[in-house]
């Protein structure tokens, strides 16, 4: 199959976007200071990222304010007391899980709102419930893409059908998620054709959001680019959670537009993602992780098992090994 | 282009090389107990590997002997003291690099030796040295492989003229080498199908010895797998110079040939590989050995930079982009 572009030449599709607080949100229960996501802001800016995701827009009705930071809910003042009107070229990214928010309620039009994009997360057995969430967003005058998630566990005629059904949605990108971080760059390969088959009679794009617990995350966001997937989720450092995701600095070392500019990125890896470490928060691959990956499973247990400080991976293994059977 | 076999099923053709003394000896100076190397070996059996690569066969010449461990050398005595005989299954590889080995007087006849392959290391300007060597070992009843280091810094053109050289002489595979963990798997799919190109017509294998600077030293080696090299280097636990190699455990976790077995490779991991990192061993991916790697360079200016503890990586970038200029 023909790929999408050059080593050396760069494709003004691709869009970047930094999920490092949202991603990242998942492994602190998003309590990040103002500090640290105000000069993420910045060094997103300066890097040239197209979109950047703050969290989710979760719905207090289900989780109590108090055991979160402010990114779980992503509320107009907190994102305004960071970029104010966000007079910016780089736009801003929320998620909404399906069956977790209350959009009618909390989220504004967009003409009232910073948020640029409303990201739908769904696993592929909610799908209708997502494509309602899908339209209302686009009523409201926002950018939207729905996340299937768990790609790796999903059946591939159901998968079609789902792609079907968000071809004639208004959807403006699909995303190919690799939760469990258990697909191979030959996988990607096969699911992006299949997505931009969908995707590009409708003139729909197609983004990735990978996983790296085998280690492959940079290398399946490249496979997908390169196979036309126009959207490309990253993290500084990997923040994540689990495994983490994408590196940014692999990404933008990577990109050969030349609006991208990897030292802005760099600066803020030394500055506080290494911090991040120092105070004791742990994410990133792992024996535990390549396990969960390899086994196509959830990564709750690997999860565990490294907060645990746990280094029996062979037990560890057959352990996990007897829970898939 | 066709890709050989499926991720169902598995070649017959595929071997893996167990290469974590060679090039873990790298960053302790091949400084390893007997007790450590004797497991390793029994590891490696135990989870089907192929072959196992012990070390260099250094000149005592070149290197002093108190400078380094015995697998620098890879005398036929100290190999005897681990395998005996190694009446196994299991190969054993040594490393010879040109012009730092003295093979007519440290190289036994085969029928002698428990050494069953030697590795000929060389640059692209050294290839008729490496035919010589190639020839010598293969006289005295040696497998041989010829391991084109830096594949990334070399001319096409030049490598098609060493490749020509290397399908007329009696070297039995021919290794892809990314030695500073540069290359892409867009490049690792050209590269593999031009060695093979040449290899294919008279019954050569091609191998792939990956690094991981860019996070890709296991999607490189599964990408050149995919495509046809059939000789696949791992280390446990990546241990190898710099940014280390690709991962004896994700590789196994990935083949789908039921004589490879990870549970005795994480084995060895929990008891063996994770003891040399709280001894203080340092290794593996960071970002200042992704910036070599973007940047196609010796890793050597990086290994300076993390022994020295140092973080201040956008300052790295740019000392290191003045010296590519």
């Amino acid at each position: 199959m023909e790929r999408k572009g050059s080593l050396m030449t760069y494709r003004p599709d691709i869009k970047v976007l930094d999920a490092t607080l949202r991603d990242g949100g998942l492994v602190n229960c998003f309590r990040f200071t103002d500090e640290f996501v105000k000069k993420l802001y910045l060094a997103n800016l300066k890097a040239g990222v197209d979109y950047m995701e703050f969290g989710y827009k979760a719905s207090t009705d289900i989780f109590k304010e108090e055991d979160f930071g402010p990114w779980k809910f992503c509320k107009e003042e907190d994102l305004r007391r960071i970029v104010g009107d966000n007079d910016t070229d780089m736009k801003i990214a929320v998620m909404a899980d399906v069956g977790r928010c209350n959009l009618e309620r909390d989220l504004l039009p967009k003409s009232e709102s910073v948020i640029d994009m409303v990201r739908i997360a769904t696993y592929i057995t909610t799908m209708p419930a997502a494509i309602e969430m899908i339209e209302y967003c686009h009523s409201l005058g926002y950018e939207t893409s729905c996340n299937i998630m768990a790609v790796s566990k999903t059946n591939t005629a159901d998968l079609e059908i789902a792609l079907e059904m968000l071809s004639k949605s208004s959807v403006d990108v699909i995303y190919l998620v690799d939760s469990y971080g258990s697909i191979f760059p030959e996988q990607v390969q096969q699911l992006t054709k299949l997505y931009l088959s969908f995707a590009e009679k409708c003139d729909k794009k197609i983004g990735i959001h990978a996983h790296n617990n085998q280690q492959l995350a940079f290398a399946n966001t490249i496979e997908a680019c390169s196979m036309g997937a126009s959207f490309l989720d990253a993290t500084i450092g990997s923040l994540g959670r689990g495994a983490g995701n994408c590196a940014m600095e692999l990404l933008l070392g990577f990109l050969k537009n030349p609006k991208y500019n990897i030292t802005h990125v760099l600066r803020f890896y030394e500055d506080y993602i290494l911090k991040l470490r120092e105070e004791g928060l742990v994410w990133g691959y792992d024996i535990a992780y390549l396990l969960t990956g390899k086994m196509n499973l959830h990564p709750s247990s690997a999860i565990q098992f490294t907060n645990e400080g746990r280094t029996d991976y062979a037990d560890f293994y057959h352990r996990i090994f007897d829970m898939e059977c």
